[in-house]
């Protein structure tokens, strides 16, 4: 038998940590005749404010016990939230359960609990909600019957349909019992995450320890989009985003134009944000499968920068990403969209001009990603990465390793110049970006060729020397970066060929000395890093 | 006030849908002289193997309603579980609410339910339990007081402290707290990945559909281990497995000796596995940063694909993954550890003398993948794929298309000789694992070059062809795979002039018709897959 389209409301159950749009909640819910059940904090806030409502325990019969532990979990509030309408009504006026038609629940975010510095284990414990969850599920269970609000941004459109049809309808039911399964399933994981990574100490009281990785990882991601394909068209995908997003980062992106995007078009987009990021001043990033194919910085800002990276390998730009860590003038725009295909283009944000530009080509996707607050990119934290492997998971931590030019320790006889210290630490920025193995020659702040993905190093040299001579790119007083340390002295040698005058790279192999000694017999100046950026 | 280390065990709960090991639990409880409470099938099976046991609507007072929807959500179950020895003794004794000190509760999965292919949505949420995990979260919440045990492993460890102590001590109860909250996580997480991917019929009883990606994600992994380090060492990692990993894929792995699996070790042999599984032939294939570098089949066993393999490009070789798609024979152990530096090896099985050949070289990493059941390791399923990008997740089904030579479209005058096909089809199914842009050379099921990453094809043809020649491989009769389409005719021509006979691509470019007008100049044989393999 069909549920009817609309099942009545008349008696609603009210019980929320966030206490937003509860006052007019209560008003309207009483204004169409709902009678209102309650508890704690919520009664009270609504009795302030004149809205009649009756205490749970009125209707239990059962006192609230044991600090609030025990109060809702009763057959009279589970019988009347799960009681079948229609084929339970006998047994519920029997034993005096009368229906509860809605309720309004929502849970205060285990997370905010657990993230204060100081919260210890018994604080966390007490602060786990039994009777909250429960009554949620017992709702969402029967969505045939009854209906479930978990957050304040549902109450308009539940009370616009109570005040119109005297009750909700059952898609709306449907709806909302789903998003209250997803909100449980989201609080369970973050009990989960928190207590399956806790180490015990001797007593009750004290934490020993987190682990860095829980026990159990409940990831909770939110879907964004389905997408047309994923990587390939015969595989099917969807983009989902954190529960929490942080901001600054891709998935809190907002598109301003342009086709749909693709799985490939996210996956590089990423990339190409994530490597713009990580510099300070002007900066262009183009990515194509993947890798940065064209990188550069320049004091004139980002329409020069965006010449210079695509100066690189205009090849490979050739339906590109193109990411900008400035607001995208209209100059810059038009220059893109004159000159090349371009996928996606991403920024902090878009001068109206340069709108207006992009307009001209309705396909090319324009993204802006919000900057956190205080506005510096570069802060934006991305979260643990996580590889897929089969039936299983790696999760580490990102890479937010950087160096600066203090960091540097000078290992051979002559120093590098102060620019040759920007250009190493521009070049270094860049092959941390660059699929393993990754070499990134640079001068002035240019990338003049990228060698990456080989399964060994001597090639992607040899790839970064052949594109920087196909595209006439001078070689001669460059910088070479490797995001890994040179196993022999042979890659020093022909980048000394090549007309390389330093290296940035992160040292500590076997044979460094007998590298350092290539380096100072060709008279190259070459720092250490002391940390390696593998990117697979 | 620290907990005692050990709480008394005098009344438990019972309510299982596993009956595992359910009898014998009983009766060792009943023997140290605990009170056993329980309801439904349980009691039943228990009351029926003599063990005494009291239902719990005798102890609620209140009966079980609504064709079982309403049995344990009572004050007095719940007062009994969440009651804080000590402090709420008083308000117990007052309200009759006995304390119960052990929950044995397992719930039926709810996967298991939505599994069956003619589940309806009725049924579905009619499996849903809310008692169950409503009593779970009570009496893990209250772990410093109550023993909380949800599978039958832990009734062993648990019923040998009851049977030596009287009850359980802190850690145990701590353990099995967090095991409880993983419990209803997974559980919890299964209904929100359920439901929020359904599509609702216009009647109540049909579900119109469901989405191929659901609207929360709530990912399920289960830590097997911490990892030293992650891509690089300054970042921090740990592996996990799914809930439910598929057999045949690497998370279900045994290792057998060698040191602790690295990250970068992880990530390379599941793409080592992927790859050699995918051949129905003894197979071998060799992985170095994340790209197969050496692939082989042959029909006088792996011992001879390792050979043929290995010399693809010995060089990257060396430190590699190698993965056999046979059981492991002496001979090639000892191939392997007298010729070459290996970090992993993977198989389905060794023989005792090819494990004590490996014993030599304590460092080596042995793995063992079990087959899944029927043997057939080309049909373990490794589950969905996924990316990570800022704050979000990219999902796709895992890329399991595979051509035949039946699939094989030829498009040139002249067709492929039966060898050519042989090959044709090997060097696709290499150039599916290999990071695109993907070309592969390939001669008698031999990998002769290999062209990875690149962000133009027309690079990784010219890679492809240098490696060849740096190893002295003779390209001269030898097949190409591209991972996509050529966009234009230069890769052919490139091909042909370096001596390949026959290509297999996707096709689709806008430009096919010069792209094999190209191979018929050349009188090359060419075929389309009409699929793309893309690996980022």
């Amino acid at each position: 038998m069909p549920a009817p389209a609309v099942t009545p409301i008349r008696r609603a159950l009210i019980s929320v940590s966030d206490k937003t749009g509860l006052i007019e909640l209560g008003r309207r819910l009483a204004a169409a005749k709902v009678e209102l059940l309650s508890t704690g904090g919520s009664a009270k806030a609504l009795r302030d404010a004149g809205v009649p409502v009756k205490d749970v325990s009125d209707v239990t019969g059962f006192p609230e016990i044991m600090d609030g532990r025990v109060k809702t979990l009763h057959p009279k509030v589970h019988g009347g939230l799960l009681g079948r309408r229609g084929t339970d009504d006998a047994v519920m006026a029997e034993l005096g359960i009368a229906p509860i038609d809605l309720l309004v629940l929502n849970l205060y975010p285990f997370e905010a609990t657990v993230a204060k510095p100081d919260c210890t284990l018994e604080q966390a414990i007490e602060n786990i909600d039994i009777g909250g969850p429960a009554m949620l599920r017992s709702a969402a269970k029967n969505w045939s019957d009854v209906g479930v609000l978990t957050s304040p941004d549902q109450y308009e459109e539940a009370l616009a349909e109570v005040e119109q049809h005297g009750g909700l309808s059952r898609s709306t039911r449907f709806k909302f019992a789903v998003a209250a399964f997803n909100n449980v399933s989201s609080y369970d994981g973050a009990i989960s995450d928190y207590l399956s990574g806790l180490q015990l100490n001797d007593t009750q009281d004290a934490i020993a320890g987190h682990d860095a990785f829980s026990g159990q990882a409940n990831g909770r991601f939110v879907k964004l989009m389905d997408l047309r394909y994923g990587e390939n068209p015969h595989q099917q995908a969807a983009f989902y985003r954190d529960l929490y997003p942080a901001p600054g980062t891709l998935a809190t992106f907002r598109q301003l134009q342009g086709k749909e995007l693709s799985f490939n078009n996210i996956a590089d987009s990423d990339a190409a944000w994530e490597c713009v990021r990580s510099f300070i001043k002007p900066a262009c990033v183009i990515v194509k499968h993947a890798n940065p194919c064209g990188v550069a910085v320049s004091l004139d800002g980002i329409g020069r920068a965006y010449d210079l990276a695509y100066q690189t390998d205009p090849t490979s730009a050739f339906g590109g990403i193109i990411a900008f860590n400035r607001e995208v003038d209209a100059g810059t725009a038009r220059a893109i969209v004159e000159r090349q295909f371009v996928e996606v283009v991403l920024a902090p944000g878009y001068a109206d001009d340069a709108l207006k530009a992009f307009a001209k080509k309705t396909n090319v996707r324009v993204l802006v990603i919000p900057p956190p607050a205080g506005g510096d990119l570069s802060q934006a934290h991305p979260g643990n990465d996580c590889r897929r492997v089969g039936s299983g998971l790696l999760i580490q931590t990102a890479d937010r390793g950087m160096v600066t030019a203090e960091d540097l320790k000078i290992v051979t006889r002559r120093a590098p110049t102060e620019a040759e210290i920007s250009d190493l630490i521009f070049a270094w920025k860049v092959a941390k970006y660059v699929k393993s193995n990754a070499i990134v020659y640079a001068r002035d702040r240019q990338t003049i060729g990228i060698g990456a993905g080989q399964m060994s190093r001597v090639y992607s040299a040899r790839i970064a020397g052949i594109k920087a001579a196909d595209e006439k790119l001078e070689v001669r007083g460059s910088v070479m970066a490797s995001d890994a340390f040179f196993p022999f002295r042979d890659g020093i040698d022909a980048a000394a060929a090549a007309g390389i005058r330093a290296v940035i790279q992160p040292g500590g192999s076997m044979r460094d000395a007998e590298v350092i000694a290539a380096a100072d017999e060709h008279d190259m100046a070459m720092v250490f890093t002391g940390m390696r950026h593998f990117r697979h």
